[in-house]
């Protein structure tokens, strides 16, 4: 904590020893906000609809709309893009989007607001052959209590000598292909091999380790896979979870009951019941696999940020562009320190700075 | 632009010239967003006030919740939160509340959703005589575009010698009086006198000029004014900018039709009809009697961040409590690098460091 902050931590530490509330009071709360958050977004979602459909007509007419876009786009998106992956980019690529696909056009109350697909149309080009190429992303809950997004590897066809993942997706959709038919073949759903890795794992483990990722193309994307959680065992895990929260509460609501009735009783401990049975070992063997670990961050990024925040986009760079052409003298530098890629301290570009406080 | 972008900038710079497409279209589609967003807040405001009244009697149980969420409190927050400040909030801090007081709670439909107030609940304490602090601030639109947030001053009752703003607050709030009555004995509604300043703006502005605003109080914040703008003036500004939009997208359907009808005329010029009715002279003697510019930006990360995350930053000082009890030794120095206020690079903090793209 912060020096001003620190002469009381000593009172302050033991906040939750001193109540009958605990942990498992407060995570309850924050999981009915989540549930809340979810029923949002899913009305956000819906009477979006159409101002998005409108708003991809209207940009449709604007040549190089979403390259200008990607131009500006947020240090979270643009850390990833390697120049390479942008010369792609501004050259073909002629749309983009975003749907919430699992969200059901007919019954808005079904489906999970949170799945989204990100969806690029290419123009012919001499790097691959696909001219659509669509990622979706699903939000599971996994048995341990872990919630997040996961994905399948997304093969791209590339042109000879054209791969700008130098090889990695291809032989990440492989091992993946290997996983299923294995998996299909021994009749145990999504449980992999027991033991260790697939020939085709071992390859791909090997290639990750012997690849400076440090420049790792955009493309790699195509290849995020996360963590492996079946929409099976997802609708398990939250019914399960949504019934302990449930039960929880009851007892909670019986306890407070109780006690109001005589002040006498000793209290019963709470959350004994807690489990958790992670999976450590087995997703461990999953993220050393994973070409591309941020690959949920960055479709939140366009999903979030990106995607709504298209047309501010595309203004700043045209008023970029305005700029230049007025201060042709210093360009290059300034455009520089504006967008060193890949620095995180720049988040602080994206709120326009109307004012300051004054400071001295 | 990044540099790897660069080389294509000249045939980018007039996407907007080559279409038919305007800056206007794209900021009306823009507006259109915004309603959206704003009718989603209002349904947001109205689902979670059941769940923040739950978690608000949950936390009331937890000794020093508060105090302890603002000791983890977001930069943006942060940075505004002198020593002095934290010894009282610390002390004497019993509660805090975001509340969107517009919306009327038997008609959800009425009230702008954006309106906040934030209110503080304070123990008897040696700085002022107040137990409630409350600040509110209104969502309005000006006559020239402008839309934000506007606020009053709230005078607070300092004990004698214990003024943490330095009888800046005092100022502000005499200044605003004097103006007021002013502006209702010439019957002139919000418009400011012509000539010039009161003298109890002269006196305030001396001030500012006179004192160094660098280690400014967080109370000072209560001073904030912002933008002069009447419930009357948004209202009718709101109106016409309705108006004005409805017109253009009629303009535009018919145009389109009479184009279907025959590609041969000459399209009509748009947004001739754009207005900048801006009262800069009287905004900016505004601006230069406020002695905290970013009022408004506060009250929003109140809203948008501290106050929807309170349970997280709770949990967050514990961890943070558990932290240093384990690690006594290095104790002070590491507090120091996690927390050094007002560094704005600390963003990254915020996100929960779970893993990170492999470079190298």
């Amino acid at each position: 904590m912060p020096q001003k902050f620190a002469f009381t931590t000593a009172a302050m530490a033991a906040a939750l020893e001193e109540t009958t509330v605990s942990y498992e009071d407060l995570a309850d709360i924050e999981r009915d906000f989540d549930d809340a958050e979810t029923d949002i977004i899913r009305k956000q979602v819906l009477l979006t609809v159409p101002l998005y459909s409108r708003r991809s007509k209207t940009i449709s007419q604007i040549p190089n709309f979403w390259p200008l876009v990607l131009e500006q786009a947020p240090p979270d998106i643009d850390q990833y893009i390697q120049p390479s992956d942008s010369a792609l980019l501004l050259s073909s690529l002629q749309n983009l989007s975003v749907s919430h696909f699992e969200i059901d056009s007919e019954d808005g109350s079904r489906g999970d607001p949170r799945s989204v697909s990100i969806r690029f149309e290419f123009a012919e080009n001499e790097y691959f052959e696909d001219t659509v190429l669509e990622k979706k992303f699903w939000y599971r809950r996994s048995r341990d209590g872990w919630a997040g997004l996961v994905s399948e590897p997304v093969p791209i066809k590339w042109k000879k000598d054209r791969d700008l993942t130098g090889g990695l997706l291809d032989m990440v959709v492989k091992a993946w292909e290997a996983d299923r038919s294995s998996a299909k073949s021994t009749g145990s759903g999504a449980v992999k091999p027991k033991g260790g890795l697939s020939p085709e794992q071992k390859a791909l483990k090997k290639k990750i380790e012997n690849t400076g990722m440090g420049g790792l193309s955009f493309f790699a994307w195509f290849g995020f896979i996360g963590r492996q959680v079946s929409a099976e065992e997802s609708a398990a895990a939250t019914a399960l979870e949504r019934q302990k929260r449930a039960q929880r509460e009851a007892r909670k609501n019986s306890k407070r009951k109780s006690m109001e009735r005589s002040r006498s009783s000793t209290p019963s401990s709470d959350g004994e019941e807690e489990e958790a049975a992670g999976e450590g070992s087995d997703d461990d063997v999953g993220m050393s696999l994973e070409i591309f670990p941020d690959g949920d961050d960055l479709a939140v990024a366009f999903t979030e940020d990106l995607w709504p925040g298209a047309i501010k986009y595309f203004t700043q760079a045209q008023e970029q562009d305005a700029l230049s052409d007025a201060d042709f003298e210093s360009d290059d530098d300034e455009d520089e320190d504006l967008h060193e890629p890949a620095d995180d301290s720049e988040d602080e570009d994206e709120r326009p700075a109307k004012k300051k406080q004054r400071s001295e």
